[in-house]
């Protein structure tokens, strides 16, 4: 009888596992529609081929070695095999209380595990978008998605010391669902990238103007944050661990209702903030200001009451149109505002943990996102910096004016619609 | 071990409201989708900033007080906070009765509730689509999803008396999932915005020519129909409430296969009666069937055979091609048929749900689909008519005529797309 | 107390079933976006049209006969009723072992098979896109998923003698979640048809030239794409067809893992496969490898290592690219390459399962794939020809010409974008 028990638990423990992480899978369907949305659409062949292709080859990599970096064990190699039913049974049995830490599949952590690493990789391709080589981040997303992603995974989520040096759980640094670990990370590559790429030919004129490159399609736009607003739950709501007693189970469900709080929240503050600066409702500035919520909110979406998520929301929702605008006037050149809204609000999120959440210091918070940042931004700077000089990374001028579409893929998106660009 | 099966009971009950309200917060870019497929080009952004931001108001005006409205309580100050696990479980032990009512997080029990909010609101969207000021319309959208949408719903799911006078519950009514209490007071509201609002310029002609404005894009109101599709299994399974136990489970099940059959006898219906008046397949017309069809079935998927769902389906399908042409000489110019899926063919739900349900009553489900509709009707006329004095509520001439895309939002959806209109 | 576990588990494997089956109906809309993106923009509404019909006549069809004849029993006309609680509890108890054969509500089998036949039947749409006649299409897919789908389905899953002559279970055949029985079913019909009807004016030169006929909107086939790689964890993770304890659970967990690493696989093989053989990053190859992984897992995705199926993935990834260009070479026109994705690589998923799976034989294999093959070619060649000969299955040269849109749905997908074709 208490074997059935423990059967039940396993079974629900895996399932909720198996739904978040197909959610989050659903998110790179999410980037690829924002990402096609926003570019133009002699580029949006070739960012649709990134997106997927980026997704293929983060599952690939970190099946191979990435989670064997992260967490150990490999997957790949050794294979998840039978599960040894007595074994799960008298582990259950062993640990006594019933709310203890989860048991679940091995596998289905490992297929929640490996949309994450997708996840990260996603922010980075519309940040490069419309003159990056399309080979050339391929093969960075074989190093970012094997490596560079799963040491400071490492780091974070799989417990292990800094280089052997200090370890980031010690120091009070604590990221629930990744702002840091996922969204700046992903963010802080694209930097890299942005920087060495440099801006598309004509987006900044030589006294000071900023021309607007409108998006082709802004349905796709709208539909891409839906689904990335639907896979969050996933995400977030995942990132509990486990499902089976009530103590989980209700923090599962108060993870749902801020993570979709914040969303609201942040989407609300930047029509506003958008309305204010400059005199209309700017739509891709409400996309990214729900974006913004929901990486605001990724580092800690289980203590906040909603009303505080709801304001740490809003406050993403103000920052990433800050961001945005400031970048600009940087000249560094993001295409979709992903720099701004996983990158920017990813810190803020990791930031704003210690206010709710007593287990976390603001020192930690610090020297976390130092951490990551600048390993993942040096890492990515010299192995983009190896591409550029092997086979370079931009495409050629007179390709960028045709759009990447033809020149990279062969293929217009939408061959029949004329254009008047 | 009896504490372990309440662990598990409220971790499976939890977890079903928490998918379920996932699928219904989907059914946002679902009205998004379909509606800016719906739309001429030139009105595409505004209907999808209105969607997205209706969506947020939505979740946070219940947050604020429409949540405390219609249930009592008030999530927003007192959150949520942590569970009373001994509390819980003592709760199950009292009950006795395994198969007694549901026990589940209160957080997973607001986010299901939130996201029904933003259905109805999502309703309105549509019908007043392209000629409505976005910012009258966003404040419409504090009022319905924070007022007059939680009055209604506190006399119906809430069993509050209405206006202290009579008992829906006691006389007899029944709306399973929300066909009166979801779907036709949002295509109420939507009705007295229509009424206030006037037809767009140009729809009717001197003579009673009716003119066909062409959706600009049918793939995404495809699309938007099998999203709502998807979600409305959420929709409609989640208002069983309960799925921890065989004669729960069961009944959700039953609810998942008749909401489908109700879909696609609405479909079949309506491409047939489009047919037969037509004589083409009109895939607007499809689309709506199926939506009918799910809209049909709400108000009681649970009863009904297979047979029985399919057929009351259908009936929805002829129903909505019907009033949709007959709203169109009557000059009530909705451009997605919202009103006439929604409300109409909400009104049908209502009033079949005796024929299968033995606890219903004709009389109460026409004493309340009445008060649902004159409420909100007549709150709603009156919001939208203050702010047509206080700020209009519609768009200048020249703004029509230019599309509300720039004059809303500053923004094409398409600007590459060299446009024939 | 030993009730409530039987409850907990009744409801846990219902949930598990409908969680998936929504899954699998979510393919719907990917086969409707992946197909409606890779025709022209002429015959858009159209393909739209079929996919949503599609649907709701398989639904109906499946509901009205197809289960009684696959199954037995028939849910149209005596429904499921009320579930017996004191029966199934006897069940559980009768039986003894916890980890025994799943018992489940009918209602989620029947809702989880229901979807099965329509995505058969989806397969069929875009290879005859472009040139048949609608209403002919849809007569046809009342006969395939009303019964030849049915039989086919009895003989396998349902375990029935091929004829009353030999038993393909007896034989050792096994096809896990439906390479064949679903898939290459799917793509017999679809070649019948596609024979039949001959291949679009101007496709074929009369030296031997082949014309691309680029599709219109990239974005929506690399959505569908995606809709369709979400959905197939539903398709091959339900059919475990129990989650309830530790070995399904883990069996659930395997199959998504798998399913997802063969989908990765494919992608990363066709996209390479493509370069070499065409010189450039062919998005729609792309889309079609991850199509084909996913096929040729589908036989087997509970017993291979993650290694294995990245390699059957990638495997089904290369045969997908030759088999769409051998077939051109043949004349034979798949406007989407349904037949190549669908048919072969489902043939060959079949084919690979002895290797992992020792229950599986060669001979069973290769003598249920001839036997599926056989029996759905043949009767869907039939009921073509009749239909061919009675109603006629192909436009005219006209209305091929203008685009079936305008023709067959009076309405174009498209109409204020001015189109170059």
């Amino acid at each position: 009888m208490e074997n059935s028990v423990f059967h039940l638990q396993y079974a629900i423990d895996t399932f909720y596992f198996l739904v978040c992480g197909a959610l989050v899978m659903w998110m790179a369907a999410g980037f690829a529609m924002l990402e096609s949305g926003l570019v133009r659409a002699k580029n949006t062949t070739e960012i649709l081929t990134k997106n997927v292709a980026l997704f293929a080859v983060a599952c690939t990599m970190y099946l191979v070695c990435g989670y064997a970096i992260m967490y150990g064990g490999n997957i790949f190699l050794s294979g998840m095999g039978e599960v040894d039913v007595a074994g799960v049974l008298g582990e259950y049995a062993e640990r006594g209380d019933f709310e203890g830490g989860s048991i679940y599949s091995g596998a289905s952590d490992f297929f929640f595990q490996v949309v994450f690493v997708a996840t990260a990789m996603s922010i980075v391709s519309g940040a490069v978008a419309e003159r990056m080589k399309l080979w050339a981040f391929l093969a960075f997303a074989v190093v970012m998605t094997g490596f560079i992603y799963p040491m400071e995974g490492a780091w974070t989520w799989g417990g292990a010391d800094v280089f052997g040096m200090y370890n980031l759980g010690d120091l009070g640094f604590s990221d629930f669902a990744g702002s840091g670990i996922v969204h700046m990370a992903g963010a802080a590559a694209a930097l890299a990238g942005v920087i060495l790429l440099g801006a598309r030919k004509g987006k900044y004129g030589p006294n000071g103007e900023i021309r607007a490159f409108p998006g082709a399609n802004m349905p796709l736009a709208a539909l891409g944050t839906f689904i990335l607003w639907l896979g969050w739950f996933g995400f977030n709501g995942g990132s509990v661990l486990k499902l089976g007693d009530i103590a989980s189970a209700h923090s599962v469900a108060m993870v749902f209702l801020n993570t979709n709080a914040a969303a609201a929240g942040g989407a609300i503050a930047a029509l506003i903030t958008a309305r204010i600066m400059f005199g209309k409702a700017d739509l891709t500035m409400l996309l990214n200001g729900a974006i913004a919520g929901l990486v605001v909110i990724t580092a800690e979406p289980s203590t906040p009451s909603a009303l505080v998520a709801t304001i740490w929301g809003a406050l993403g929702g103000v920052l990433v149109v800050l961001s945005i605008v400031t970048l600009d006037k940087l000249r560094i050149d993001d295409p979709v505002g992903a720099i701004s809204a996983h990158g920017v609000c990813g810190f803020l999120g990791l930031m704003l943990v210690p206010v709710t959440n007593d287990g976390a210091a603001f020192s930690g918070q610090l020297i976390g996102a130092l951490t990551i940042f600048v390993w993942v931004f040096v890492a990515s700077l010299i192995v983009w910096g190896i591409l550029k000089a092997v086979i370079g990374i931009r495409v050629s001028e007179e390709d960028e004016y045709e759009g990447v579409d033809l020149s990279e893929c062969g293929m217009e998106a939408y061959p029949e619609f004329v254009s008047s660009k």
